[in-house]
Formats: C-alpha cells, structure tokens, sequence
C-alpha cells in the first residue's frame, strides 16, 4: 500500500461495499474481511431548529463566561488558559463569549487519520465516517457459564482477541476491562500491549496518570516509529471531566499529554442529570458541552492542530432509587441535539454506544442497547465508545453482550447504507415480469439481488417455532454464549513484528522494574 | 362534557401534560389515568431527498398504469373503478398517472376523531396524534407458566382487559388474539363484544367477510347510536391487500362495508420482500404504496369522506432461510420513506409496532422490536398497531411481551415530548447556584423538577447488583411476567348501560342462533 493510501484509509474502505460486509457477517470459510470504520449514507436527525440551538448555545456562553471551570492541580494548564486571554482567578477560570469556540475553530481538526498497526485498518474520525469500538473501563466481566466476577488481564487478552475477531467493530478499544489482578500503576502497560499484540486494529491507551499517558504513547512510538508518531494520530486517550465543571490535574495533565505527542484526547464530561448536572436535558447538555468545549479548546493550546474529539456521556436516573439509568428516551433526544451542537463547532464526536442498566443481558440490556445505539448513529456520532459489552451501567463486560451487541454494529452498517432509489432498486422489471398474484422467488431481480438484498443477523433465531424448540429453545444470550466461545477458539492474532514485540516487552520490562507495584 | 369536546377529544387530552402519564407509569392510588393519544412534538426523521422521493412516486405511477391492480369476485368494485374513469379489464385495473392520488386527494379526511366508548378516551388519527394499540391477529398465546398454546376466548378478554389496563395504549385493538375455541364465522361477534364490555377503549371490528365487518359495525351502532355511527368514527377494520397488486373480494368488500357505514378502513398490504415483493427495499416501498392508495381510493368511491388510514407492512427475509426476519434495518429505513411519501398524500398513516421474530421474550425480542417501533414513531405514524405482545412474527401474542412493550410505549411517549428549551429546562440557575464540583441533588431547580424529570420505566431494573441479586436475580421477561398478573388481579371492566349490554347480548344471540358453526 503506498504511503498516500496508508494516509487516507477511507477512499479505499469505501469500495468495500456491502457485498464484504455481507459476507463477514455469515462467516464462511473466506479470510476475514477489513472494514475499517462505516459510512453513514443516511441524514442525520435533526431535533432541535435554529432558535433551540442559538438558546443552548448561549447558555453555554453564559455558563464559561460566568461560572467557568475549575482546572485544580495543573498549573500549566492555567497558564496556557492565561496566554489564550482567559480570566484566571485562582484555579477558577473564565471565558468571554466566543473565546472557546474561537480556539477550536482556529486549529482543531475537523477529522483525522486514526492510524492502526495494520494500514488497512487505519479509521478516519469525523466527516462521513463512523467507528465502532468495544466498552470501556469495567471493573467486573460476566458470563453464562463463570458468572459475574472482577476482570483480569486473561478477560482483557479475551475481549481484544473478540474485538479483533468481530469484523464490525473498527476499533480495539482501551480498558475493555479493569485488568485488576495487574498493579494499577502498571496496569496500562499491559493493556497497551495487549492492544498491540492480540489485535491491528487501532486503539487507546492509559489515562490514569498524566506518566502512564506518556508510556502509553512510548510504546505507541516503538510500534509505529517515532517520527510517524509525531506527525500522525496512533493512540487515543479518553479524558473525563470532573463534572461538574471540573478538570482534575490527573486528567488535565493527560489530556495535555495526548495532545503534546500530536495524539487524540477524545474529552468526554459524564453527568448524570441530578447529580453532577441539572436534572433537565437542556441544562444538562449546555454543561457538557461548555466542559467539553473547555477541554477540546485545551488540547488545540498544548498543541495546536492536535487531533481531538468532543465527547458526550448523559445519562438519567431513576425517580424511585436515584439510580443511574440507560437507554431512556432523555438521553437518546440529549445525544441528537449535542450531535447538532457539535456540527457547528465542526469537529468530530463520540457519543454514547449500547447503554444499559440491566444486569442481565435479557430484554431489558437489548431494548435500552437499542435506543442508546441508534441514538448514537442518528445524531452523527463519529467515534462510539461502548459499543459492545456493556452491562450494569458500565460496572460490567459481558461476554454474551458483546456477541449480542457486536451483531447489532453489524445490524447498523445496513442502516448506515441507506436506502438506495435507482432503477435496480426500483425493480420495475420485477413487477412487469412477475404481475399481480404470483410471486417474486424466481424471478430475475430476485436472483440477481438476493445474496445482498437483507441483512442477516448471526445470531438472530429467525426459524419457525419448531425448528427453535427441536434445537433447545435457546434465548439470545443462550445463542451469543456459543457464538463468543467459537470466535475465541478460532482466533488467530495477527503478525508482528518480531523485533517491535521484542521492542515493547523491553520497554514494559524495563518500567514494571523500575518502580514497586501499587494498588490503589 | 359537551358535544364539542367530545368531537375534538384531542384538545383536552393535550391539556393532561406529563406529570399524568409521569403518575400514570408509577402506578400508586391514584385512579387510572385518561391518556387519549399522545402528541408529537418532535420532528420526523427524514431519510429521503426530493429527488428520491419523486423517483418512487414515479414507479408507483408506472406501476398503477401500467401493471394495475387485480380486484377479484368484487364486481362492485370493478364498477366503481369505471366509474371513475380506470381501464378495467377483466378483474385488471390500470389507473392512468395521478387518477388515484387526485381520488385521495379529493375527498379523504386529513385527520378524523376515532370515538371510544368513553368519550374522554375518544383519539384523533392523524395531525400530530399518535394511537398505540395492542397487536393483532396472532393464532398462538405464550406465557411463561402457561407456556405455547393457542389462543381462546379467555386469552382474548384477557387481552382487552390488559389494554384497558395499560395507560400507555389508547386503543383496544382488534384480534388481539385469535379465540380459536369460538366457531371462525361467529368470532367476531365475541370478540367485539368484548372490546365494548370490558373495555371503553376505541377498538377494531372483523374483516374476515362482509357480513363479518357488517356485524360489527351494527353492534357498535347498539353502542354508540345508529345516527352518531353514520356521522362519526366509531369502528376500524383492518383491510389487507393480498400482495402483489391483488384486493380479493372478501377484503375489498369488507372495505367496503366500513366505508360504506363512514367507519374507518385501514388498508395495508403485507410484503416479505423477495415474496410477495420484490427483495430492494426502493420497489418494495413503491409497491406497498400503490397497493395501499389503491385501497384508500377505493374507500373515497365507496363513500366520499370516509375516514381511512394508509397502512405499511414492511418486512425483510433471512437469506440462510427464507423465513421473515422482523425489526431489521431495511424495514425500519422503509417506514421512514413511507412516512414522508404518505405525508405528501396528506392522510393518516399505520405503521408497524413492536416487531419481532424471536420466540422468547428475550434480548433479540426487544432489540428488533425497539428498532421497528423507534422507526414507527420516527416515520411520522399516526396509528400503530402491534404496539404490545407481538411475538414470532405475528404467530404468538405474549403475555409476558405485552407487558414489556406497554412499558416502552410509556418511554415513546417521554421520547415524542421532545426537548423543551426554556429557562427552566436550561438551568442557568442552578449552575449559580451549584457552581463546579458541588453536586445538583438538593439543588433549587433539582426540587422543583425532580418529580417529573425523567421516564421511569415500570419493569426495568436499575437497582444494584446486589440489589437485583438479593431480589431473586429476575431478568426483564420474569419481571413483566409479575407485571401483567398484577394488571389482570386489579383489573376492573369500565361500566355500560345495561340497556346496551342486554342490546349487544340479544343481537349476537340471534345471530349465533341464525347459523350453524363454522370452522375454517
């Protein structure tokens, strides 16, 4: 592949059309396809009109410029908001109107190349491309057969090698689960690595620690070459900000680390509305943005033309308990309109992927996946986090989950495909040789269209009742248990390097050495 | 309440905002709460661009012109079409570009009240009010103690009277159930019986023959009046084409009869692309259109007037299998296209509900159903049928699938309120108040909006894990199983003039007496 290809990964994604896709999703004995990232071809949903916005975007103004946000423990960043004409008053600072949306507007990009080790896996985040990537951050794992139980680095080597093998996920992912039989403070190392060595695909590294964001890059840059790195997206971190209306120094100063290395922070506020926001949608979105406006416009000061992505985490709660709660409409209506918010200021989006609160992965964990998911792809979502695993409010990686919710990414590459209107899809042949009463099996447009006209679910029962009940009445979750074992046991990872792996080992060897290990 | 009123339910029911339906999901002491239809306030979503949409339009012309439609056994029907100027050969229709829209266009309502029983529970189809009601038709009944089994008389007033029960569905329905215990040429008479007895819900009548929907009109003229029936909506009958490009005579006669007595057809053609149509979704649109105005038109030439409804049946294929697959992209894109192409005829639209193709009430149940429902309520339907226990694909109406659907007809109706933004939604207030890093829980704002902030589900659970687990581990279907008992227990029938019931009695008597049982 030649240098300019590997640069722009998407011209040749497109031309893998529906047919690969198609193909992917009934398995067969074919090498595994690539489909590096999705197109949307469809409208965005546009909820709110031009005065609903002007409304929402001056509240925003008035929050930055009369609350403003507390950066505690960084006092570079201080100084950068001090040079960039904030008013900084103690660890308090705050914004004229417009000065925010003038940084970004000046240097963010407005999408970028998202590098993987495998060329042909690179994904470009932001215009019309879309990338899926697996849960992030839980403490516990689950499954049918050993339960629930706290995550380990063998269940974090297990979803890698899952997302790896899932050709509708476009991206490996970060924490796909607390490794916590591994040291906090060594932790990333292993997950990066794991990144690097079970998958191609590209990926994100530690957070924790403003040194653990830098290792994490390090070895970025033994995989991918130092010169590379420095001038192309590799690593991605995922910055929360302490809402509301806070950024922690830890988090700060990793963000600033990101954007240094010339890598992505991809700043993401989590509120959930009552708590750390107000209790209604409109309020709650003017805070998240204003924070993740703060924080983007902060990478675009550490280093301007850093790439950056807004990120966008609302959530309910439950009247009767307090309770966090997922996939319910609030949020699903939130994401529309932070998707309209952020295609003015033009940079890309993350957005929220197959939410739930349930415990199980039963109707209720599939439902709320659902509305969260299609949420996440209507309001022009250009980088979904959680898209596969979620459970328990994110205290949970399933593994029948992420078989669940794998299937419907691949669901959504079809309803991202639009509906075509040409003649083909007209089939007015069809209906001139077919004729009232008789029907369409045999004909031409059928046979000629068939093979790619549906999608097909791999692990949806569309069977009669019969068929279901002579082969065991198996629920969904029965089906997905069955479906993420044999894509583990056929699991093949993908080369390396020799000389990088020996790289990497090196590197971690050298920093699990140098300090003692630390839990907390 | 007065005479307007009555006739116009759909102010007063505006006028019961959401702190009712709010009240209404949480259950508590409180009498049921009257909700008539739900009103949208949000936009609808839509796919296609002008161009696309004339290109469609296009094809259903050709199609209309140059294939026609087959009306067979139903020579009235033929007159008619003459009359109007059709090219009628044999039981062929042609109809020259524009001849069916200009019939539609002329004469058929915009939006008409359909009257209840109850006039406080009297809904508008059509503008911007939605109908949920329940599923309709299936042979089969499930739950979980019970399990599979064919439907009777008692699973059909069970089913009305959990209608009744379920604040979140406005209409009773029609077959909730197929009462295969009564003789198939008496059905209807029992089963409009029960619509009109245990609950005052609007409901559907039968449409298996004329004489069949002739019956269920005249019991609901005892009910509502013979004067009032002939000037109001008082009756649905649902009126499927039979797919490709054919109405036979017991369908278009039964059309007919509704017409004829100014009660409301809702015409709907059935399509499994690649079946009874052709596999791309584009011609498949195109045809469901044609089929469907055809049907509407005939309504208008019938009788000028007469309220009608467009329906949409959409439906994709497995390609391992050939069976129907349910809540998949391809539908839920075309009921998006079908909304805007049935706005531009400017009459209102039934659309699709709470799909599926599982047979368990499980995580594929609800995902396909919440992405069929989403894309109905997206589309801009006014009617949606099938809201609550669809199972199998049409094949099992479930108790325990009822119950989890009522619950996301709940959340559709938070979901179609849409975003307000005003000072109170934007909170200025609260972040002066609160300011960064404090928490909004005893917060001024929170107070005043916490009670009426978010959807809280009925069934879903969003407690801990420990929590759920102390509670018995239940999953979602296990939950709604509690749910739908405890709606039957508390059930109460709605009261009737017993002048009217001893009516309603005495005519399906008689009639029952008339002839001898049939059985297919």
């Amino acid at each position: 592949m030649a240098e300019t290809d590997a640069l722009h990964p998407a011209a040749p994604a497109r031309s893998r059309g529906g047919r690969q896709s198609r193909q992917a999703q009934r398995g067969g004995a074919r090498p595994m396809p690539i489909i590096a990232g999705v197109r949307r071809q469809i409208p965005t949903y546009d909820l709110l009109g031009e005065e609903g916005l002007v409304r929402i975007e001056a509240a925003i103004d008035v929050i930055l410029a009369e609350i403003g946000i507390e950066f505690r423990g960084d006092s570079r960043a201080l100084e950068l908001w001090r040079e960039a004409g904030a008013d900084v008053d103690g660890e308090r600072v705050r914004f004229a109107p417009g000065l925010v949306r003038d940084i970004i507007a000046r240097t963010a990009p407005k999408s970028f190349v998202h590098h993987a080790r495998n060329p042909a896996r690179s994904v470009t985040i932001g215009g019309d491309r879309i990338a899926f990537a697996p849960a992030y951050g839980s403490p516990f794992v689950h499954d049918l057969e050993g339960g629930r139980r706290y995550g380990s680095l063998e269940d974090f080597h297990n979803f890698v090698k899952l997302a790896y093998a899932a050709p509708f996920l476009h991206h490996s992912g970060g924490t796909v689960c607390e490794p916590v039989d591994v040291p906090v403070n060594k932790r990333h190392l292993d997950m990066v690595y794991a990144h690097l060595r079970y998958s191609d695909k590209p990926f994100m590294g530690g957070v924790t620690a403003e040194e653990r964001a830098e290792d994490s890059i390090a070895l970025a840059r033994i995989a991918f070459g130092a010169e590379f790195t420095d001038k192309n997206c590799v690593i991605m971190g995922n910055i929360n900000a302490n809402s509301p209306l806070v950024y922690d120094g830890t988090m700060s100063r990793a963000l600033r680390a990101y954007a240094r290395a010339n890598q992505c922070a991809v700043v993401v506020p989590f509120i959930l509305g009552g708590a750390m926001g107000p209790v209604t949608n409109a309020g709650a979105i003017a805070q998240s943005m204003a924070e993740a406006m703060v924080g983007v416009a902060l990478t675009q000061l550490e280093r301007p033309g850093a790439p950056v992505v807004l990120g966008n985490f609302l959530s309910s709660t439950s009247l009767r308990s307090g309770a966090p709660t997922f996939g319910t409409p609030e949020p699903a209506l939130g994401s529309l309109v932070v998707g309209q918010l952020t295609r003015r200021l033009g940079i890309p989006l993350r957005c929220s992927g197959a939410f739930t609160a349930s415990k199980a992965a039963d109707g209720q964990a599939m439902q709320e996946s659902a509305v969260s998911m299609l949420a996440a792809i209507q309001c022009g979502a250009h980088f979904i986090l959680h898209s596969a695993g979620w459970l328990e409010g994110g205290l949970v990686m399933s593994y029948e989950k992420f078989a669940m919710d794998a299937d419907f990414c691949a669901a959504m590459h079809t309803y991202l495909a639009g509906l075509p209107v040409d003649d083909n899809a007209l089939a007015l042949d069809a209906f001139r040789e077919v004729g009232p009463g008789k029907h369409f099996f045999g004909c031409a447009h059928t046979l000629k269209n068939y093979e790619t006209a549906f999608w097909d679910s791999a692990i949806a029962d569309n069977n009669s009742f019969e068929q279901w009940r002579d082969a065991g009445e198996k629920t969904l979750t029965q089906r997905a248990h069955e479906k993420w074992r044999a894509m583990l046991r056929t699991y093949e990872p993908p080369p390396i390097d020799p000389a990088v792996d020996e790289a990497l080992r090196d590197f971690i060897d050298r920093k699990k050495q140098a300090v003692g290990d630390m839990w907390h």
